[in-house]
């Protein structure tokens, strides 16, 4: 199995982690997203939202979209378990990842970043077009998980987590405010105290520069 | 069970049309979010992250985030289903769904929309803004679809074409280039040909202006 990603990127980051917590081992393949790597032809061809992460299953099986590769890994390799079984209960644990999957990753990719940049604003307009959407995002979680326990929905970490603490990692690099969520923090902590957790972090990739 | 929409939220739009699809009646609770009301205390409480649509069980459960919603429906209700059986499977039509809910609705939402009018941008660069994504994200949303077949991935309408309907709408209403993106305007015209995705359009709420 092969996965493409960037070091830096928390869609990558998300994946890297679910595939230790599971216990499966897969190749790291750079895509240099700071090059335009992720637009060569023979990359976008194999994922056409020109993004990462891809996953390469052994039989050449190309899956894209970072939550579509969790909820896959959930489905062929159920242990540990990321969501719950009860319905609700799997639906709330998704409401919460989904709050960065969708709230606050896209608005922050690259891709806008870029496209801010070309309308014309400058390095600190970006830096708070960023932190704004996810201190709003990060206190809109920290309101969608459970009640207070180790993790964001009880004694072990799961989906919510898995999307926390690369979305935390974000926040660091660019000098987010977290006041207020102290809970996060300690979530966060927790999880990289893990070796899965530990093993995905960014500055621990091939790549990282 | 009640459905907090507005009628012109395609995150709401989707789930109309699963309810529709699975045949559960629910009752419509219009939030205008021109007037702001996804930020009234008494809704953000319900949904945190201030968005529609939010789902309320006849039990008092509160679920939000629309792609949660389908899973929890799909997984409640599985006839008809939105997703096919075989993870990979499941794996590519949630890819295709989630290039709409996660690289296009986002960058579009109102409240980003919203930040860019008060960053100084005018309406002809947002509208530029907000098709620039949708071409973009379709053409990859097209590439990422099963081989020509009425919907999406094959002889039924999926959870692909329940997210790509509504996104759709928001193309032609602001005028999106779909050049090169007939097999998407063909299955649009099928989905809308069937009673639930019908009842489900934005014009036939009850708070269409």
């Amino acid at each position: 199995m092969r996965l493409h990603g960037y070091w830096r990127s928390t869609t990558a980051y998300r994946v890297r982690i679910a595939l230790a917590l599971k216990g499966i081992a897969c190749e790291a393949v750079p895509v240099d997203l700071t090059k335009g790597e992720q637009s060569a032809p023979g990359y976008a061809v194999l994922n056409p939202g020109r993004g990462v992460p891809t996953l390469i299953l052994d039989d050449g099986t190309v899956l894209t979209q970072s939550t579509a590769i969790l909820e896959w890994l959930e489905e062929t390799t159920p242990e540990p378990p990321l969501l719950p079984r009860d319905p609700v209960a799997r639906a709330q644990v998704r409401a919460a990842a989904l709050t960065i999957a969708t709230d606050i990753h896209p608005v922050n990719n690259l891709r806008v970043v870029n496209r801010l940049k070309a309308m014309g604003h400058d390095q600190d307009a970006i830096v708070d077009w960023m932190n704004g959407w996810m201190r709003q995002g990060l206190a809109a979680f920290a309101a969608l998980i459970g009640p207070d326990a180790p993790f964001c929905f009880g004694e072990a970490p799961g989906l919510a987590d898995v999307c926390l603490v690369p979305q935390l990692y974000n926040a660091r690099r660019w000098g987010c405010d977290m006041t207020g969520l102290c809970r996060l923090a300690g979530i966060e902590a927790r999880c990289l105290a893990l070796p899965a957790f530990d093993a995905a972090r960014p500055e621990n990739q091939p790549d990282a520069a």
